[in-house]
């Protein structure tokens, strides 16, 4: 008998989704979407980002929005921390994991945290070094522009395995890699995401994919078959790139649900509820498009049937 | 050194894409947009569809279409024909591959075509007993709904093999399996196509897909690693699904060709040229929505720079 396959899914939608919002969506809102994800079975999901309510007003009630949901069953609680100060607060939030971002590429880096690499790098040092760090929390470290960035275009595959080395050098245990514009292809997903795990077999390994271009499930797939099994992904396809308007955003929660459970394998979260989810988006977020296969045309006939 | 990969695409835009538009395109635009298409590379093409013209009006003009762009540099054109008679107009209109389409599953089959699949096989018959079919015209068979039917769900894997030993036994050297409304999953789809080449080596197999659930991609790229090298899709990502409105359509051309050539996988299509192709596309059906990432985000930053 084939052993059952699983994987896990993280929510992002609630932080990488809202963030480029051109509207502020009420703390109660976006407790009660978190809240309703949750039922759906999701068991991880970036709730919020702890960055300066200047630079990201969507997230000015970040703490809020913790207390909100802090607590609720069976739910890791994960915050976007961009710095030091990110982290402390997130911590007394009370969130239970951090995910630090930093890009590879230094024009990116530059352009999103105003640091070089080298400077984030410093910064996630000192997160490290909080106490309880790694006992008491996780630190997800991401690599956005893993697979390209907008500025300087497709990077070669040793940037990412530097700072691969760099991260796990200095601590980091979980490492996600961000396809933050929507440049990477199958091939280059799979090469890169086997070679980081066989070089790092006891890190835990995730990555982060946009469909900006149409490939995000393809390369969701390529990922799953060097055998990856954590995946970001966003309640309606919802997330957008600031470097190109009107695209598509995170590849869609519902989408790559769809597309392991067809294919055998579980995710653990369940249709029904996950369109209860979808459908309290699109009523809290009227006019925005979202980029969802299967939230526009619906599962296959038969597919779930009664099988709440 | 890695031997060069290549693959073959046929457009089916001007057919499957304009099946279903609800107004007529005229046929000096028609015309007008294949010519783009061939410009940009492409050596195949479902140019129109030889159907009763009050079944679709959109393709009343598919002789005169042909006429157009018969003797095209470079471009086989091919026409869908439901029947017989259609088979006889295509030809005399000048095509020089014929496109039988049927459904494996009966509900579809008497739904799309108001035959049941034995019937439509006996059409079949008499189309490939036409003189000089299979010397001086190619057959494809196209099994609609070899990955799943509206009406009756997830079909069997073995009815797909079972018509496709059929149609091979007909005399069909050229098959295409359609994921008619966009049920397929990439671990179905790598079967399938997979169990397909192994069982008739030296047949032609072609894969239909529609991106309606997201999944369009990951299935090429798993039909892809399952062996199979010419695929359908439609520019613009044009096309949508009767039984889902407002759902996505086929692949899109500008998609699949940037995963592959991104890939290192040579389509021999070019991209500055085939984006005349969609925006002429664009211009012609003003108020059209294109499911096309490419389309919307453009080509990652240095990519096919001056490579014109």
């Amino acid at each position: 008998m084939t052993p059952i396959e699983e994987v896990e899914i993280v929510e992002v939608g609630p932080r990488d989704g809202l963030q480029n919002l051109p509207f502020y969506v009420e703390t109660e809102k976006k407790v009660q979407l978190i809240r309703l994800l949750a039922e759906s079975g999701i068991q991880a999901m970036e709730a919020t980002s702890f960055v300066h309510p200047k630079a990201i007003p969507q997230f000015r009630d970040a703490a809020e929005t913790i207390a909100g949901v802090k607590g609720t069953p069976g739910l890791k609680i994960i915050a976007l921390v961009p710095n030091l100060l990110g982290a402390q607060r997130a911590l007394a939030a009370g969130v239970q994991e951090l995910s630090f971002v930093f890009s590879v590429s230094l024009s990116h880096n530059r352009n999103n945290v105003n640091k070089t690499p080298e400077e984030s790098l410093e910064e996630l040092k000192r997160i490290f070094d909080l106490p309880g760090m790694e006992t008491q929390w996780t630190l997800r470290v991401n690599l956005a522009t893993a697979f390209g960035c907008p500025f300087e275009g497709i990077l070669p595959d040793d940037l990412v395995y530097e700072y691969t080395d760099r991260v796990v050098r200095i601590g980091a245990k979980v490492i996600a890699l961000a396809d933050t514009v929507g440049y990477g292809n199958p091939a280059q997903v799979r090469r890169i995401v086997a070679a980081s795990l066989r070089q790092y077999p006891e890190r835990h390994f995730i990555i982060h994919l946009h469909n900006t271009r149409g490939l995000g499930l393809a390369n969701a797939l390529a990922a799953y078959e060097a055998g990856l099994r954590t995946f970001d992904s966003s309640i309606g396809g919802l997330g957008g790139c600031p470097y190109a308007p009107g695209a598509t955003g995170n590849i869609s929660t519902e989408d790559l649900v769809f597309m392991f459970e067809s294919m055998g394998v579980k995710t653990g979260i369940r249709f029904p509820q996950l369109f209860r989810a979808s459908n309290y988006l699109r009523e809290i977020l009227p006019g925005v498009e979202f980029s969802s296969g299967v939230l526009k045309a619906g599962l296959p006939k038969g597919m779930w049937d009664g099988a709440v």
